[in-house]
């Protein structure tokens, strides 16, 4: 790297008001991929951007409780400073493409990305819907050593942890 | 997928209080990703978690004004609520491993996870700084079709793309 240095104060100063606000994920699907977010996960649809020169569409989700109801500019700012939303990028055809061998989830070689992670209040009740939708898990809550915590596959094969706060607390403490 | 179905009310109760907490992503060194994401990017550490049995360390960095001073399990129950935080996972040794051949950043086949995004008030400021680090750059504002629009790469490769809402929006809404 450089040997540029900023202070702090420099530093806050020129990072101020940045937001972490996107995650993207690519996907086949996203008639699947929706219907696995907002309905099994409960996010919701914040704004869906179509790109036809290049052949694809953005889809914003999140956990935002309230938003813009109006399509249009306005909305569409609101939604890029928000903070931590899901970003699905789905380039157009695949989800009719039987040659399309479908992405990497990262956790198996090259490995790099491992997850999202989704704090929920009850792991137990989180993991039993999540069953009854059919949903695949890659650790169960009581599986392995780290009991309460779970990981689930959305429907690309991505990995989603599933823990409480709390859960996760005790299992951190009880390690050190 | 089932045929287990909810109305959006009860999706809505299902789901309360769920948070999208984090996206994990696999580092090499963490003395050189610590240092580009609290002092390029700056983002604060909330929380560093060593599991020795399984040798690895867990930081969680993100854009958080104000956080609990004191470590213990307050503050990591604080920081498993957060929204949107980013997880670096260190597997210890990886940093003095001549053999270790670095993460996969998911732009190349196998292709997958795509990038994390900053939402910024001046992307020509912000790119201009990050230069003075010596960031190295996918897409500077200026190249392509996409203009105010920059992709950089943290330390081991993965895509950060840099817009502000108004370029963005402004991008988004000359599309369609």
């Amino acid at each position: 790297m450089s040997t540029f240095n900023e202070s702090n104060e420099q530093i806050s100063k020129a990072t101020e008001d940045y937001v972490l606000q996107q995650t993207m994920l690519r996907i086949k699907d996203p008639k699947v991929s929706l219907d696995f977010y907002q309905n099994v996960l409960g996010m919701k649809l914040l704004g869906q951007y179509d790109f036809p020169a290049m052949e694809f569409t953005l889809y914003f989700l999140g956990y935002e409780a309230e938003a813009p109801e109006a399509d249009g500019p306005e909305k569409t700012q609101w939604v890029f400073r928000r903070p931590g939303l899901i970003e699905l990028t789905h380039n157009w055809g695949t989800e009719n493409d039987e040659s399309f061998a479908g992405y990497h989830d990262g956790n198996s070689d090259p490995r790099g990305f491992g997850h999202i992670g989704i704090s929920v209040p009850d792991v137990y009740a989180a993991s039993e819907r999540f069953e009854k939708y059919g949903v695949e898990f890659v650790k169960k809550p009581d599986d392995g050593s780290m009991k309460g915590l779970a990981f689930i596959k959305d429907p690309d094969g991505y990995w989603i942890e599933i823990f409480s706060a709390k859960g996760i607390t005790d299992i951190i403490h009880s390690q050190s």
